[in-house]
């Protein structure tokens, strides 16, 4: 059948076990075609076509639930909920989203991004439901990266207690991101080593040959089916057992006679259930089922033959990679400093730091929280922590900056990354707010390079400071240089470009907009470009001169237009009698969508054009 | 021996079991008699006497670090390490805090407030020592409650993977704040009351009996004791174990030889151990003991004979008191209505609640982040459900009402409770920051009614409102009165009262005051007044008349001052071009201490007094 035919998911009840392998084969074969071209996410949905095929052939959604956890993994749950022609705009601009969307399809139950909600919202629904007597399933498809992290855990102890209706597969690839850490791991690999596996599945299979199918009643009942197959699988899975949820597996994620039983028998349970699910991660496609490194976790468009990247040649590099070699060169200067990643060491370039310093380096999985206060202690025993996070998973680890790194005023450097707008991921991952969240902040540094030189040194300079100190940084790539590492003051600004008519004042990234929109307006207006490195404390000093010499102030940036630095500024100004005018471009007060950046900077009139046009147009009403 | 002798606790090397015991019932009464005095936290801290004592005597702080999680319970320690003296003025402006504080003392190994910190801080320390190569134990105290907390489970999680030294000691007194809850909880349950805990008890104590006692070495090897020990306690602690954690006990947290044993034991290790430790919370105070509510956790005054609370005679209610009969009233109207708290049912006044609507009621454990996401949940399957929070630990769960419920935009009213200052919880516990991180956040509703019919008012206007609504009252107390409910439309201020020299803009409990503040400025200047009860969105339309109106316009709010209401306001007057004067009168740039609010209030220079003076003087400049 060709796939974009798909309509919804009905047609799999009548299919059997052979047409369904086929089926995956079609599938998979569709998502890295398509993600070939588009870019997107790629293991983990290969990982997961088998399993999403068998819930949709077992339960009924929209009517059941299916929350996939994180959503990156959703393409066969699109594909088969009627969205496979859309795969040409996969999280593009106006195009499909890479995650579950609920205003995409009545299929899709809930919508994440980031990890670990999905069994809360499970709960949640399962709660729902049985308060006005409904009867459909809940299942959350989790991975065990995320089945780490401290919101899991907590819905976890909450479902163990109430007792309702509510099915987990806990879809275990070895793997997050990149290679998993942590107890809850640990035990994972136990259960799977230990019992031998792949043993243990071909002497399940042979007890499960004499039970009568799926389709026809499994008369012999529920319990005396479950119990002896738990005898064949050993009393593992205690760890969820002990918190009150029904434990089956592990069973194979390929294998979908295995699959469809286990399935069918959770559909019959009145209570929550875990089923272990063992998936590969990258399944069909060499490259992707070879990669230990999570390289195949989120790519860009690849030559299929060959598996090679398709990049455009420049020589630039992202910020990540800017940091990690800074953070390199400084741990040879003073080996206190260690790099604490949630589970990022992929995304942040921190592989090669890792490498180089093993005792350095602590990778502290899905737990935002944990890796800040850690840090925290580590910092009060002497290490200086530099904790790597983006900028949306910092708002996971908001209260720790306040109560513990900022209100104990101690040495943590936080490197946030991915600050500003991040593209084809889209509305859950944009980093937007960072920076108002962290300006109440008492104590808290905050500031943002604009090169790779001030990057060095200004981390040079935190890292010398004493002091909670952010740093942030965007998904842009930029030229890289290396100079020696100096001081820059802590809440200096500078002066980029002098101008005698107006001053255009901001930072990091959009300093190379400022510079061409400095050039557009180059004819009619004389800007001045200041580079405010540091968002806290403001360089009062040279701002003050800035209020007093110029009738026309504009702030550009990348951050929501609600109490940013420009807010600020203008409150400032406000004390100080300021009579002059202060334009604040910035973000608008919605969500904002997925597309490249300079898409989307230009939809919210933030591209050097935009504000090539506004400046001009607020200036001539000056005259 | 006088406890307020007690400089630090190296005396209690040479005491015998005997002398220990006495040296509990002393510390008991002497806890007793001051918090019967000064208020403070009661329970918790009569639980752990017996067990702080035990540590002390066995480790060495400083060298040695004792972080108890939210330490609230650090009473003892704190006597033991000489702050007896100053108890008389616990929790008070300038006085003694009631948590774990370093610049108190060079014992307090860290610092807290909000609960579950101490693992991550622990191991951050840990991991320190070894990098240092440093031989210092690390001890972090926690209890059953906050175990169930997210950040604890990160905690676990990644200390079971490390295998460095550091010892937990689970202190399992069956409550939290009020009784527990979550699946962790029926674990512990399980294992006090299956394996009989008090049987097994007294069978370790035969068998310890013909061990050589502490202070001897423990020739037989620290194996061998310890497995024979776990065979007498079967095979619990499952859960710990299977995340790479040794497990100990139960141990009876009230019987000194025990617990040395245990602490001796523990202090030998070289990889992570828990010991889990029973304890009576309240012990030693018959009202306390008797307690199931949580009661006798933060008490004020009370009378030690009769325990009876010392209360002024009045006819004000809490404003948690209110909301509370407000969710009961109209509960009754839509049985929709569910309310979720973390762990916070007593705190909020949800008990009434609770009893009268088991089915609309869920006690989530300490775990907010939970909590807003199965909230989440339930209002996309049509319930509407109402989380009530504090201030200060929606901290907690910032990400979540980002990623999960404005992104959504889903019907979830959250209920801010404790939002301005606290009082005597100080520096961690302040409710000062939600404004400012709320206030970016796009569909959200923010809202802080003045009294208590505009708080029925606006809490029935969110339950219709299908939108995400957040509620803030303050901590205070206030009068309450019933009316018929209806809609205040979202987005309206309105005029209090009206004058004609000059607007004062505020909101919630500042109210009352700035009503004060007309009345002290009457002779000179006629003030008007405006109940700002939507922060977001603002009465556009009346705010611009206002901007007409006036050319002095105060705004006076109980938050940082940094990026709140005023600083919006700001902005937007800047937008329109308004060439008057805005003063904002708010929280200045520092974590704001301990004492009672109209204290912290005239410190701040936010009392009624302040601010009339202060605009006393703006008014005369202008003329």
């Amino acid at each position: 059948m060709d796939i974009k035919n798909i309509k919804n998911p009905s047609f799999l009840k009548k299919l059997k076990i052979k047409d369904l392998e086929l089926l995956s084969n079609n599938i998979r074969k569709y998502i890295i075609d398509s993600v070939s071209i588009t870019g997107g996410h790629l293991s983990s949905n290969l990982g997961v076509v088998d399993l999403t095929i068998a819930l949709h052939k077992v339960f009924d959604t929209p009517k059941d639930k299916i929350i996939f956890d994180v959503s990156h993994q959703c393409y066969t749950h699109k594909i088969l909920t009627g969205r496979a022609k859309e795969f040409d705009k996969l999280r593009q601009l106006d195009g499909l989203s890479g995650f579950q969307k609920r205003e995409e399809s009545p299929h899709d139950a809930y919508e994440a991004g980031h990890s670990s909600t999905s069994l809360s919202a499970a709960l949640g629904m399962a709660l729902a439901r049985d308060k006005q007597n409904k009867k459909n399933n809940v299942i959350a498809v989790i991975g065990d990266g995320s089945m780490g992290n401290g919101l899991s855990y907590e819905a976890l102890n909450h479902i163990g207690s109430t007792k309702t209706k509510l099915i987990i597969i806990l879809n275990d690839n070895e793997m997050s991101i990149s290679k998993n850490v942590g107890g809850l791991h640990n035990n994972l690999d136990k259960i799977r080593s230990n019992y031998k596996y792949n043993n243990a599945k071909n002497k399940t299979k042979d007890i499960l040959n004499k039970i009568p199918l799926i389709g026809s009643k499994i008369s012999l009942g529920i319990t005396n089916l479950k119990s002896s197959i738990k005898k064949l699988y050993l009393k593992e899975g205690f760890l969820f057992e002990e918190l009150g949820i029904k434990y089956y597996g592990p069973i194979n994620g390929h294998d979908y006679k295995e699959m469809l039983i286990y399935l069918e028998m959770a559909k019959k349970e009145n209570e929550p259930v875990l089923i272990h699910v063992i998936t590969e991660k990258g399944k069909g496609y060499i490259h992707s089922e070879q990669d230990r490194l999570g390289s195949w976790h989120g790519v860009g468009p690849f030559d299929i033959e060959t598996g090679k990247f398709i990049k455009k040649e420049e020589n630039k590099i992202t910020w990540s990679e800017v940091i990690s070699n800074h953070l390199i060169d400084l741990t040879e200067k003073n080996n206190n400093l260690t790099v604490i990643t949630p589970a990022m060491a992929g995304g942040s370039k921190l592989f090669k730091y890792k490498e180089l310093y093993p005792d350095n380096f602590i990778d502290a999985g899905i737990a935002e929280e944990h890796a800040l206060v850690l840090a925290n202690g580590m910092s009060i025993e002497g290490l200086i922590p530099f904790v790597s996070i983006y900028s949306t998973f910092l708002q996971r680890g908001y209260d720790q900056v306040i109560h513990d790194i900022a209100r104990m005023n101690t040495h943590v450097i936080i490197g946030i990354d991915r600050a500003g707008i991040v593209g084809e991921d889209g509305e859950t991952h944009q980093g937007i707010y960072d920076l108002t969240f962290l300006l109440p902040i008492p104590n808290l540094i905050i500031s943002t390079p604009k090169d790779s030189i001030e990057a060095g040194n200004i981390l040079y300079t935190a890292m010398l400071s004493k002091r909670p100190f952010a740093i942030r940084y965007s998904k842009e790539k930029l030229e890289y240089h290396k100079e020696n590492y100096k001081i820059v003051p802590i809440g200096s600004w500078e002066i980029l470009e002098k101008g005698k008519d107006a001053v255009i004042i901001t930072y990091g990234s959009l300093l190379e907009k400022a510079k061409m929109i400095k050039k557009n307006l180059s004819k009619t207006i004389d800007l001045s470009i200041v580079n405010a490195r540091y968002l806290k404390p403001i360089d009062e000093k040279l701002y003050n001169k800035l209020l007093k010499e110029y009738k026309n102030i504009f702030i550009y940036e990348e951050n929501t237009k609600i109490n940013s630095l420009g807010s600020y500024l203008v409150n400032y100004a406000e004390e100080k009698k300021y009579k002059g005018n202060i334009n604040i471009f910035a973000i608008k007060d919605e969500f904002i969508k997925q597309g490249k950046r300079e898409e989307v900077l230009k939809l919210l009139e933030l591209d050097e054009k935009s504000i090539t046009n506004k400046i001009k147009n607020i200036m001539k009403k000056k005259d």
